[in-house]
């Protein structure tokens, strides 16, 4: 079964870019995590980093034409790509929304997700971690 | 190691209470997933649920008390109670905000909680299986 | 035929709060005015007071177990109580809103309420009457 | 005593208009109703209907000169009719304003009313039965 | 030459309306007022009224097709009444906008105009003597 | 096959009227212009025009009562004639919107219509043509 | 009798000042127009400018001392100094705010001024001929 | 003479909460400290604390029943319980709100209190010093 | 004579995606009506789509460049993307934005577009067939 | 130790304006009680009052310049003088922001302060005692 | 060929105020800097400073004038002074406003200036050298 | 020593696009002259443009991992493109913001930048000659 991770702008900076807010652990580092929890969890799991636009919405074009699963950290695109909102709307199997800092606890801009409407559910703020929680969800619902 | 799972009004009806928006899952079964999954975690896990804000508040006090994590689904309170805020910014163990249904899915003033920011993490829309997932992440940072 | 006619904080105080705003009619009276009206109307017509949010709640699930219709003053709860809508909206029978003085004569704040969104309909500014005809209006509807 | 009912813009549809928000009720039978129950309460009741604001604003004047006390549903001048609310302003007999559906429950534009700030009470989403509680009122108070 | 006085809806009830806001002078001394001080100026002042928003932007059209000057006072129209405001705006010759009542010391809503920004000019709460001044200002200003 | 083209207040000066905004179409010329389009498509076309909000109403019960498309093109009304809308959702043919002049172009007030909402479609800022294009567009769909 | 006109910041330009905004009147022309003004009307009138929000408090305390009548051209504080409202409100003769320019046809922030609602009237967009106007006002009402 | 000092939730943390927004005096201490004040002014002070609204409000009831001098300090619910505004509007004596800390300095919303509009005066960030000064102020004004 | 009839993204699932809301034909049909209906017109019609906002700004200039006219359906970047009404403020030939569905129908964040304040026109929620109209009026106007 | 007592406009006009508002306390008695308490307390008062901006700024530089504490009853420039907040940021003794009357009763401009936020503290609607209270609460905290 | 370099409130306190967000310059050396870079710029500068409002529209006028360019840091007045907007709104020389501290990263007030839009162009940010750079802009333009 | 200086969408159409606005300096000369600036000041200059925000994020992560001071010109992203702000924060070398119009006199939208907040320093309507001031303050700072 597969599932895919979706990543927008500058997170494959993680873990150089302020690792206050979003802690040291590297986008290799959260690849392969995700990789390793989707083993245990028997899906094959394909994590996925952009910063364009156009690249996302074919990216979940290809998840709505195979039904596959989708957890996304839309990273800044959250407050304003409704391209991508538009793009998650079509996908027919679940759709998670992950992000890695408490975007509440950020400036007031960061509070807004255009997608979490349409999302199934959302995680925020509990690291990297809550990529794996998302994936566990999938198991869980018996829906990957 | 001892883990509180609080909800606030109204969930004491789960499973009675508008099922197309929270599912069918009752409070009873609500009480022994967490204490089940707690079991597997190794966590002494405690549910409790009540309509007065002052328990609440009490039950935090005590957590805070204890350095007790706390998983939270303030129900209603989540939109007005700065009380149960106030409450949750004197705990030291972690805080993980837990809502059953997409609240960015209904009424507009659904969408902000008083909590968010103070909270370590928020996890939406995943049913009652989020609190299964809060539950894990308290076990996966070691810190319960 | 059984009403529940459940009224919010400081309405224990009427005809003494405020008797320019909410009249001289005391509580004592209010409560002795709807039972004679329920009387009239063949209800058995039960008046309770608090200022205890959870017992409201309490309250509420009490008559949406037994479907009995509600008359509602949420006095001050009207305008910020989420508990207390979300209470209200597990009723099964009809809910009446009353509120004793004009609240769209008063402060900003009391021109809203987060009630009469999930109401049946809503009474406002017709004195003590209001709920009298609250009561006439399910008798009319031959709903309690 | 006279009591005059007065109706605004597209309440000559009632019956014909959007059945499921303002049921089957049609706008002879409501003039029936209100002169039936007129009756009962010793009224004379007479009800009108128009869609030109300079018409209802006489009607008002009417009332006004002959201290005649009136029930009004203003419909969708509800929301925007200065002229509807000044020439309420000078009625000396009471006001009562009637809305057949529950405006909180529809579009936001209609939530607010620019004639409840100056009626005596307003009746709102009880169906056609309002303007009967609104006559009751008017006899309940002896004030018609 | 010919000025028009335009007043809309509720100023022909002047002096037995809200005497306390617009004070005893009644509509047709305000006529009789106008007419006199436009002879003075050698103006022929015609006045006018009407709760018919139709009416009034004939007769708006009517001054816009023969140069006629307007002083308008548009009454409750003045907050919403864009179809006035757009025939306003075809006029040629001057137009003033007269109030009686200090509209900024009233309700909010009184406090917008959508006439001002096309007038030549406002002027506010001087009372009935405001048709006075604005007559002369179109004599002061030749333009009349 | 009827259609009705009703057009709100000033329209009627159409070439007169701000012929910067408006253009120099006279209302004659878009009368003849809408009469000849509807003779190409096989529609016996009636245009109309008023200033009387409840006139307006009226020919919007008559299209309903029988089933008449309609273009309209509300002028001033657009922005708050709530009465309009509320004759326009009673219509069971199809309903288009039209305006002349880019709304979004001008005052702040003029871009947002409070009929939008409820009409099929709507054409703006493409001139008289927006007329025809709208006929055109009744004859595309089979409808009229 | 005496009367005070005062003006505020930057209308001793007026003449070289933005002549498309203010004409091209000068202060000097202006002082000698109200004291012309004046004379014929039997007013001993005093005209004073300042840039200084102190001297022009000073003045104000001045005429409430006196029960001096006020002509007021806040110019630029009109929108913001509270501290010259606040001495306004201490005049216990009349005061009249006075705009040369028309305030509705600028910037929005120039919409709102935080003297009108104490002041008796507002004379807007009359060119320097407001001032005569004020000067007028105060003789028709014999209260200078 | 009595004196109630109410204190609303979190407030029996006081020393151990955020001592960095509060200080590091103990609820016990602030007891002490108001009683010992009270002796000094010769005031029986009694200080209590609650965080069930519905026991705040008998409270309040109370000192309304015997015209006690209040001084309140609401904490959360400064910001949301209008049941406790109400309460406190029956009050006859005077009523004193006091925050410990600068409630200016810290989050929006805890910039505007429900209360103070209809306390005598409102004394913030004086630390636990702010109880002191408000219960001399009772004695100041020979009230208490 | 060339016309340019660019998509934004997303509109490449026309018929797959939400086809209540746009409807069964699918991008490719789109293609063929537009080109059909160009060739009636005598336009040589180029229909491209894209979810790269660079290649639609590159897209832009190129029409730009060679007076070409466009009809641009900006899908979600018309509520955010202002590179492309930067770009589109370049035009020299008409543009006309056209949207399938009635966008004032659905989120209120689609209400509004940032392109539509310069544009020649704007056609809203005709469906598929407002691409035809576009290419029509483009043919009316004899500017194509 | 010196102490400045700061006081901005109209607060000379003690006693003779408002009196309702302000009390019938002079200034020249506002004066005097402050000295009377500071040499009670210990502490050399000095009172002033201006009503230039410049003047009050050139002051809080001279407490800033030798650490004096400042009480400061802002008056109108509280609610826009941010170069008055400015200055006020530059303190290292203690601040205290005093208000005669409740200035949450009052306009809806006079409910935020733009110095609270850089106060130590502030004290509201305790009428001339505030001063009083302000200056006791330097001696409580020995910081004067 | 002279240019006024005009600084606000406060700014005399350079190098001692709040050093964290102004730097250690103090104002003795911004002047020295800004005379000796109009010396290597061929420019007589003069640099004033001013906490009183009308001395800086007088030093305005001034500029007016003598068509001196003007280099303006209008530090707190920068988010209020009207009065200073219109004096610059009649300088006929260049006008560059300059801001020391990136007035974008402090409080929201401070976002918004009153003089930008008038301005020829803004330096936010960049230290004491943006006047340095203003000065150079005027010497680049060959303006000054 | 390398400075990066790069511009968002259609800034490559300088001198082509709205001269009036943005003058009519060709992007060609712009490259030119921002790297004979550089050469005098001996930097090494390398001017991109882009209308991708994937490459203009890359761009800036180059920037960030050689510690390059960047001048941004971000155009229309400057409003809304929260990636490109999330890419400029990760810079360690300095940041400097150029606009080459005013764009506070521009349409509303254009008054906010989200990039603002994160630079060191903003530089606006300065025209082309800004990009110039920008790389002389780097060198003043000695920072590139």
């Amino acid at each position: 079964m597969r599932v895919l991770v979706l990543n927008g702008p500058n997170l494959d900076r993680l873990g150089t870019r302020e690792p206050d807010v979003y802690g040291r652990t590297t986008y290799a580092d959260l690849v392969q995590m995700c990789v390793a929890e989707g083993k245990e969890l028997n899906f094959e799991v394909e994590v996925r980093q952009t910063a364009h636009e156009g690249e996302m919405v074919a990216w979940l074009h290809e998840a709505a034409d195979h039904s596959i699963p989708v957890v996304l950290n839309g990273a800044a695109w959250t407050h304003y790509s409704i391209a991508i909102r538009d793009a998650c709307s079509q996908l027919t199997a679940p759709l998670v929304e992950v992000h890695i800092s408490n975007i509440h606890q950020r400036e007031e801009f960061r509070h807004h997700s255009v997608i979490s409407a349409i999302a199934n559910g959302v995680i925020v703020g509990l690291g990297v971690e809550g990529y794996l929680l998302a994936l566990r969800w999938l198991a869980l619902k018996g829906r990957a």
